[in-house]
């Protein structure tokens, strides 16, 4: 990945319909994803009444974020790339995969289709409280930063191993799946450590 | 989508074999999905005596419903295109994919498998109630209006991107199973605010 | 499936190398299975002192059966056809596929394995009970035979269309994950309904 | 597999940049892995203040161990083989796959990767224990040896029957999910035997 890749783009292409479309498709599978991950995490807070998490909220947690995760990849893989977290754009910028003005687009779609998620949660479940950053549900911050580094690297390095890389031959095909699990299967580790934080 | 998509189509379209054909997978496919989709609602009533629903319960009917749709469209796939539940064939309907005489055909085979299938669940558990239907199983009328039509859009959505997109390229080899989880990861969002209600 | 497509076979096909290799398929993939599907039962029975079964029970034993079984079909799809099932190879049979010679060594194949697991099982646990027949390990046998049928009709038909079916496409990629999860979908629906009888 | 399959490799190989790259891919995929496998089972230690194994444990650890493998698996696929374990390269290299001084950076490289995740996980979590072997987390050693041998067995048939064999056909797109979900079946059903001894 040398850096001659990274690209600023030119000012038109931020305009152009593609990208619109590109972006359209980021703020939707950002919706989609959202929607699930932060819902499941308000569903087990009702049904427990705020309780501590148990080993089965974990799976629940879990199998709401890897199977949204999955689809949202999914549905915006032809059109936008499926990035859907701010961490993979960036990825992709540093990579030269995407320019920095189209990064800049995705990311603000992104950060529109997590806030109307929230809102529509929000709004869904009476003015239940939304946890504020989807991927970090379940994670605290103070003693929580190796696991949100190892998590995200895990995270890019598998939508470079699986989607990006041009030598994937079939592997391409279950990328978004590898992609959805890897966040499912972290959350089953890191999940439970910010219960007592 | 333009307007003109729409198609009513021929009479005789209906009594076609292919089309006759088409609404018998139809209607294998909802009974599959509505008899393990409601089943294992029937099954977490009976192990819990109807107690209130808890975590691994929302796991439970998340799976049971996102492993049967997943089912349920890989069967009917080649054959009717899979639609299981009326939104899909309706979206289908509007996208122009199948004429309006066919979408009352696996409107009628969908109505009769989810019968079918709920007669064969009150028969074999011996008169236990079933939930009257089967995607909206586990969630609410009143505040869950806007769960609904984020569920359904995030289900046509991913029906359009992955299955009926002409450049879907290898992931249609996936949509099923991505129609089927994001039913699944759907339920775990949205299947706690009906327990209260 | 007219009935001439039912087929004898010759007797040297049963000591043919080929035939043998497909039986040391189904061998080996119904020992895979049974050791998982039956070891999670005993797993729940230790775990809970033979405690009534619960949610997380039926996740877990819905999870171990679907996961193996789609494993086991896996790794004998190319050799055997991956049948696992007795009712699959006679639905295999009965459509023409394979001969009553090579069926009658499947199944000779199909209780040497689950045999074999099962005392392996014994051996590894020692000797706690194993359920006497996986596939229906959960599952009564008063009030379940319309379980089973439509469980057994759902497992076959899942199995034509996407695994036989010359026209399945892309289908047959997920072929072994369908048949799996289709058993996992019916248990979290069915696994419920003996617990009590 | 005949023995003159096997091969030492000639010194040079272990340095050559193809060797290192597939040696650091190993590294990363068992770190993956480890970093998951083993987390959840802290996780749910933490969760349950270090008590018994209930089926929820179960599931979670399952998914955890089933879902990070896949992954592992899929990220290694096209540069190492994506072995993660130490038996999968002994296999392979019993088989003539690799040469023995490849085998032996694998190992390096596994041995690695699973000291390092561990590491990283006792200081996320604050000193907590971590299990010592990834793979057998939650299975004892005294009763425990013939789950070794037969989970040990479905992972390399597994991995030769969907992965290496040259007729794998369209089974190798699914090669790593299957090898991931038999790890997680066999855990369901191995993984309870522990608890007590």
């Amino acid at each position: 990945m040398p850096l001659r890749n990274i690209a600023v783009g030119r000012p038109e292409e931020a305009t152009h319909p593609d990208a619109l479309k590109a972006a359209l498709a980021e703020f939707i599978s950002t919706l989609i994803f959202v929607f699930a991950g932060s819902g499941s995490g308000m569903a087990f807070n009702k049904l427990t009444d705020n309780g501590a998490t148990t080993p089965s909220g974990l799976v629940s947690a879990s199998l709401a974020h890897g199977f949204a995760l999955f689809v949202a990849v999914s549905v915006g893989a032809n059109i936008s790339g499926g990035h859907v977290n701010p961490a993979v754009t960036f990825g992709a910028f540093v990579g030269g995969n995407i320019t920095l003005l189209r990064g800049i687009l995705y990311w603000i779609a992104q950060l529109l289709g997590s806030t109307v998620a929230c809102l529509l949660l929000k709004f869904a479940t009476g003015d239940l409280g939304v946890p504020a950053f989807a991927l970090s549900s379940g994670v605290g911050v103070s003693n929580a930063l190796v696991f949100e580094i190892v998590m995200t690297f895990g995270l890019v390095y598998t939508v470079y191993a699986t989607a990006v890389d041009p030598k994937r031959g079939s592997l391409g095909t279950i990328a978004p799946l590898a992609i959805g699990l890897i966040v499912a299967a972290n959350i089953l580790a890191g999940g439970a450590f910010d219960g007592a934080s």
